[in-house]
């Protein structure tokens, strides 16, 4: 029973783990190969993220449900597909995961392992960007397993490549990336003070998502 | 009966609305990011919007049929698809969303929210860009959902990503994105003075490919 | 009659020429926006040419097979797929629509429509670069539609934006697209001088990928 | 008999012939094209290698498994889905190839056909790089065929393009690979005196990956 139950929990520590090792990792190196042009920083950033996550869902997909953001697992618990106890394990094997990637990431490039970022990212714009970014990956993600389910995997790796760019945060769009990313020193860190608008942002945004795109593709198909 | 009947129209202003917060959003930060670099930039918004529009399409065509252009609608109204009332209200809404995606884009990085345009885009070569672009849009509309319906998706985004590239007008390709990017002063704004000749190029082409389009691919296969 | 087998040779005319506006258009664009750095013009170039053949395949896959290239078109002949005949058509109908693809590139970017090309691709590496990218792009083309119909449109321009990549010669693989792009006095053209030895590599992989994956990949599975 | 066994040793030698040159032509022409800017040269070489392989997993799929990678014909043999005969078959074909690829990548580009690279990757945090390369790899070959199988080719070549950036030594993975990158004084070379610590890195990263995603997925779901 145990031995069945742990695998999802154990899934998405490992899922998020991989991701916030890619994110941090190919920012990483992004910036120390781009010569100074954020640009090219952020264009290898956001196509190794995005084909990363491409890869993660598929992987866990059949595993987790690769959920890998609290705004998710929340999300699904306020539907009923998870009860509110495998809802907060999950959170938590998430947070925990988060850190311990940015821990591989940063054992890979001999960096100090946890270092608080001293990055900053200010402004209401940034927070108006969180809100955008959430609400639309919360239409990813609940659309697409209802209605092109097979898609899935393809449509969560696009829309983060897509909203790296085009939201002017960058994009965390998940509350567990944003504080294990408080813990790197580098290009895709974030400073502690400027986490609790980021988080405001992605619940706004997060709850509207669910209202909007719940009423627009319900479970069940309008009669 | 009005609440199911709304979902399409406020499908297509949600999404076009999305669809021009990723356009004018990729290129701010592209532009921002790119240090002086327009090929850098246009890598970035190209990549962006392709990638954005395959997830708007896999999120929006089970909801409204994911059109976010009157060209499309007009077209589905024309092979009798759509009744004129539906394609007018389509094309309303899609207007009315792509100016507010402007302003969303416009709040998350903390510009004012109305301008207008000073980009200029001169030239008859332009006008035959759109043209192209529009033609060859037309073909994708047309082709794949009757023969690929489940590679639609897919196909919009790459078509857009190539022919931001391979046409001298950054192929707009659609009426109501290029009326909503006059209220941008960025790169991807367009001066009121030059869309006239962008939405000759676009209903020219659009023609020319319903015609050509209808005769190679048509509804029914050919006995 | 006559109406019905028309279709696939506009099919490969019109293809074909959508291939040369790609090709060429996006090497004009990307030269232009690249500021001297031919790696990110490469890089569009690339981009765009894949992206857009993926969708090409798609849209003329059901209309006319999507050959666009001689080496294709004779290769279904030998296999008795394709009459002598038809394949001849195809081949007169890409030369032609690959040279309209090059003028309708030129119009919209306002250049002389004709010009031969001074486009020096010498030396013995680059027909080299030829054989080894047709012969690739035949194993391609035999083995997908037999064994993964689905993902063959995927798989062409994922081969194409690669082999740009990692042939020395670009990867024309075409002698449509090579003949064609003697007309173009832009980052995509050829001198016609260098063409024979471009023609010698693309037959002698052309026919040496028939061979090993006729024998690889049987069109019957071997008992 | 013979005739038909050979198949898959040849698909496995030739697979991981073209792979090679892939890999090594797309940096030789990445780093001669991008002015200086190793981010440019990184990111064609990455993309290149991503879309070859998802190519490379379609044609040769069907034909041999498209395993091109000694970890993975072991693992295999290791699960009883290979004869230890076969697996040591497949490992010899895959070196043998890879060394040939290398060669066909210097003939393309006129460079000497082998030389030996002095090109230094070392440290620790490089052997790191390559086992978490390894066992994010041996996940996805692990879990996607016994999943979503239709998905393996893009999942394999988006991971490599993924992984080149987000591991510290830009994503070997494979033994067979290491081997031959010995062969080139080139971008993508490896000095000899440092593969051992890859090989290394690889081995641990493929055992463990092999537990944790044999837990995680198991070949037969749990009851």
């Amino acid at each position: 029973m145990l031995h069945v139950s742990a695998r999802p929990i154990v899934g998405e520590a490992l899922g998020t783990a991989m991701l916030l090792a890619i994110v941090v990792g190919s920012g990483i190196m992004g910036e120390s190969l781009a010569d100074g042009n954020v640009g090219i920083a952020l264009l290898a950033n956001s196509l190794a993220t995005g084909a990363g996550l491409v890869v993660l869902v598929l992987v866990f997909g059949p595993i987790s449900g690769a959920h890998f953001n609290p705004v998710v697992s929340v999300l699904e618990a306020s539907r009923g597909a998870l009860s509110m106890r495998d809802a907060a394990l999950r959170c938590a094997a998430q947070l925990v995961g988060a850190c311990l990637g940015v821990l591989v990431a940063h054992a890979m490039f001999e960096h100090a392992l946890v270092v608080v970022s001293p990055h900053a990212r200010v402004g209401f714009g940034q927070a108006v960007g969180e809100a955008v970014a959430t609400f639309g990956l919360v239409g990813v993600v609940t659309v697409l397993p209802r209605r092109r389910p097979e898609a899935t995997a393809l449509a969560v790796g696009a829309y983060i490549t897509s909203a790296y760019w085009f939201t002017s945060s960058t994009s965390f769009a998940n509350p567990a990336v944003t504080l294990a990313r408080t813990l790197t020193d580098t290009f895709t860190g974030i400073r502690p003070d400027d986490v609790p608008l980021f988080l405001v942002g992605q619940v706004a945004g997060g709850v509207l998502g669910a209202f909007v795109f719940g009423w627009l593709a319900p479970a069940k198909e309008p009669a």
